[in-house]
């Protein structure tokens, strides 16, 4: 990809976030009871109800970022559906839990009852970066507060004590090093701290680096592998749990870390991320027969018992999107760039509607859309504007330093 | 099918099920900690040593089944199978929980901890089933009594109070009629009750009953559609899980009110069952492009949320070729004997595996092996042999009355 052509690139990304904005702002708004639909057809139907706290949190945050961060998102209509948003999640997200501790529900009804609570933390992260990121925009310190409030109680649960999850302690069920949750803590501090000074960023510089090292001690079998769980002192774990590999996840999670490299000028870190997160997951996650980056596989190569792990899901393919380029806008390597012109390529052919806008979420191995809804339980305005918007972003850098 | 080809399809029948044993007996036996593997790959190898009690259970109720009612597999190595597979059974399915409630874990590791226990009473019901069966070939009165003891604790959690299994009470999360359940509990009616004379049929008899109205309610759209979830009035649910359709489910539900109306020699019941739990489901649920029956449907011609939806299960096929030679030898109505045949070829061609035995679990929607292990969580030895084990003896019946 030449410079003209990653100007090229730049506008049709450009193009498709407006979409998928115009989309979303369309389709989703629950203008009587507040919050957003969920569960949105091919062409814009909404086909269920159900409001799932994920999918509201992320998309609170995913609007105040675009208004804030954004110039032509910088629109009223955009602010008022993010503060409905975050009013909605205020009134309802939280449920009471047995012992007195903060809890999410996982799923509401239309009107705001809580329908399910996960055991798990989840719903809380996104509570977390919505409530911070709109009280970026409306300045709402009682806003920024409850975040606060609820990110102390989470490290409480992941680093002291996890009982307030409410799952059962089992003597076969071990406590393990997901890769998922330090994800998500880097995520949540990175969201806290940017822009906030000296004081924030000291406040949980501890924190973040226990979740870089929480996040290495994936890398496995003499650095060959990037593994989902490990056990809490960093060893491979028996069975499927402990050969599970999830490359989208690996790419995602080495842009988190190619974001951290750079905030701290760790060079060492960089290089890690790059060849262990970056370039590794693609090398064993990408289908070198149909395109594409598989869901799930096995180090061993037994077949997983995930039912849906050959099939092709579009954000593992927006997180490659943002690692590649980053990751060339950072070294300048023309691989990296090769490979996410490779991954644009099968990602705007494949999952990219057209027709009606916004993108399929699940492909069939070969490459065809088996589910055509846009929106549904874990698909949402997230990921694939998400990835357009650090895309853009980044293009513009390099094509402003190119000029 | 004509006679003589009836008598080519029982031979058939017989030799998979003999190999379907063998293969079994060969790679799943746990000779060190008792009890079965579960995760078996294609050639036999086992891949994962957890131990999920639904298939510890289903194992040893089948093993008993096979040695008690067909000659052939009255062998010593299967009796003392099943008898190993009890003895895990009782001795580490069982967990203690909050309130002093009977639960049984989900998933043991190999010697038995639990892992994960499910807020629901499936795997309770696998375990009566096992403890039911076993009973009647070791004539051990006290395994028989632990499986009435369940029993009543299942039916309490059923029809008086659910807390025991655990779900936190949700203001959105209201009470449904989900056709597992009377399904389930009329299977083990069938079970507790079989060849036990009057008094054990009339202790379960107004239950039995009760399950058959609560599968009745399922009938939904004056009759033209088998909803898997109702509310406990009977009535549509909103939003996708209302609108959800398992053909699969429907069909099997098909073949236990069969089973129910003849021994109650009620005819509108087994008509009811023919035309809408066996002839219904195949219409709207067979793939006529692809062939195979399709997983999960929705109602309204929505996507399913399930990403699995489009896939091509073992287990449905399996319980069409039962509902369909059951309701052809109750009527010997020609049509039924048709799809019979139309699911049989689909299935011998697409599922069982010729080279190294048991059957495929999991194809995409146009037929192709997408998981390619014989045993997996929730794949085990049940479904494939108690349907050959079903279809051989109807056909026995049908060929022996014919000749």
């Amino acid at each position: 990809m030449s410079v003209v052509k990653l100007d090229e690139c730049r506008e049709k990304i450009r193009k498709e976030l407006n979409n998928v904005v115009d989309f979303w702002l369309k389709y989703s708004h629950d203008t009587v009871y507040g919050g957003f639909f969920n569960c949105i057809g091919k062409n814009g139907t909404v086909y269920d109800e159900l409001k799932y706290v994920w999918l509201q949190g992320r998309q609170v945050w995913m609007y105040c970022r675009l208004y804030r961060t954004m110039e032509r998102f910088h629109r009223p209509e955009i602010l008022e559906a993010a503060k409905a948003g975050g009013t909605f999640l205020r009134k309802f997200a939280r449920v009471s839990s047995n012992n007195g501790q903060m809890k999410c529900a996982f799923c509401l009804t239309r009107d705001g009852k809580a329908v399910k609570v996960q055991r798990t933390i989840f719903s809380e992260c996104f509570y977390i970066m919505a409530l911070d990121e709109l009280s970026r925009v409306t300045g709402d310190k009682d806003t920024q507060l409850e975040a606060e409030k609820m990110m102390a109680q989470l490290i409480f649960w992941v680093q002291v004590d996890p009982t307030g999850l409410g799952r059962p302690v089992l003597p076969g069920d071990k406590l393990t090093n997901s890769m998922a949750v330090p994800m998500m803590l880097m995520c949540l501090v990175q969201q806290l701290t940017e822009g906030r000074g000296q004081e924030a960023v000291l406040k949980y510089k501890k924190l973040s680096s226990w979740c870089v090292q929480q996040i290495l001690q994936h890398v496995q079998r003499n650095g060959t592998a990037i593994l989902e769980n490990v056990s809490l002192e960093g060893a491979e774990l028996p069975g499927c749990q402990g050969r599970l590999q999830n490359p989208g996840h690996a790419l995602e999670a080495g842009w988190f870390l190619l974001q951290y490299a750079t905030q701290w000028g760790d060079k060492d870190l960089q290089e890690k991320a790059i060849n262990n997160f970056v370039e590794l997951p693609f090398q064993y996650g990408w289908d070198k027969e149909n395109g594409g980056l598989f869901y799930f596989l096995d180090v061993d190569g037994h077949c997983p018992t995930q039912l849906e792990w050959s099939m092709k899901l579009w954000w593992p393919h927006c997180e490659a999107l943002i690692a590649f380029l980053m990751a060339y806008s950072q070294t300048k390597r023309p691989g990296l760039l090769e490979r996410f012109s490779q991954v644009y390529d099968y990602t705007f052919t494949h999952f990219s509607d057209a027709q009606h806008g916004e993108w399929f979420g699940y492909l069939s191995q070969d490459g065809k859309v088996v589910l055509d809804f846009k929106g549904g339980p874990y698909k949402g305005f997230f990921h694939v504007p998400r990835c357009l918007y650090m895309c853009e972003r980044i293009l513009d850098d390099l094509l402003n330093n190119a000029a």
